[in-house]
């Protein structure tokens, strides 16, 4: 009876789609059958999609992070 | 001085009421004063509406879940 | 299908005991049935019980807290 | 590598800002480099704006709780 | 940059090895990058396992519900 | 009225002391006082401490995670 939560950055080129919501829900629910042999009719998944401006990393917003990194790599 | 994560659905048939939402922080509030004498005036209680998609059980989405369940029923 | 969280201090009189925790369980089990006709059955609840020196308000760790507030009413 | 979430109610007179999220990211990631050594390149810090509906305290929502508290001190 | 947050019971046969975690962290991780192309430098995830006290389905401890479950199917 | 949950890695070296805890406590309270003018009466601040085991960065355990940079430094 396993609780997951997922959270992700929901990117400016669009949220995730119900398509790929399906395949994370699926997916680690699978992973925890297989793994710890865990019953998936009581495992349960959120997904939370964050705003760009809420997630931070690096001391920055996840953006300006992004644009930090890429330019050290240049 | 407890701290309670409420979760549910936001169901397609409308979203939980502001009414429905008090009851739940009065319910909870009372819950952890009666069964353990916690001080109501430091209990936070924070309450998640998650979109139906964004919610996984039985490694299904939930609407999907449910229509799967149902169709078991019959 | 809702998720619930309960976070508690442990307190130093002694932790949670198992019957409390089956009073918490099922008192707000009981409350999303009644407010929101939730289904026991996919409803999941978990009780976190945090040591006193991890739980801070008004700034404080929360033993310091309660000494300050006592003190502020004599 | 710290994660730290910070919930915060989104106030009716607007909402945290880009440039207010940005010195909590930074605040709070200095924070855990200056007190545990921790590094800030793997930091993840996650801002949730919770609804006013959403939140209770002293057994109310967040609102009725602050009018009632205002009301107390007249 | 994912953050995700797997909740299991620590079952009485023994606790989750540090093998099996290490199959969870690879296993979520890999998904995250399939699905949604997430870096894995950046996905941190975190286990927490819950004493069966602490868990709660179905209104009852996990344990009791376990017991109550297989009751029934007799 | 902000939430806090601050969690890091339990590190080998020896558990976060109290007066730690009292500064991260102390630092987020403030923090979000200055920036967003939080009353600290009603900011509560949880931190967790996570075993080293149960923390998974770049598809690694932390440690594993932690001996792969180092080695690709040298």
């Amino acid at each position: 009876m396993p609780y997951v939560n997922i959270k992700v950055t929901r990117e400016r080129s669009g949220p995730v789609t119900p398509e790929q919501k399906a395949e994370l829900i699926k997916g680690v629910t699978d992973l925890l059958k297989n793994v710890l042999n865990k019953n998936p009719a009581t495992t349960v998944v959120v997904i939370d999609e964050v705003e760009m401006d809420n997630w931070g990393i690096g001391g920055l917003p996840a953006e300006e992070y992004r644009a930090f990194v890429a330019s050290q790599k240049k």
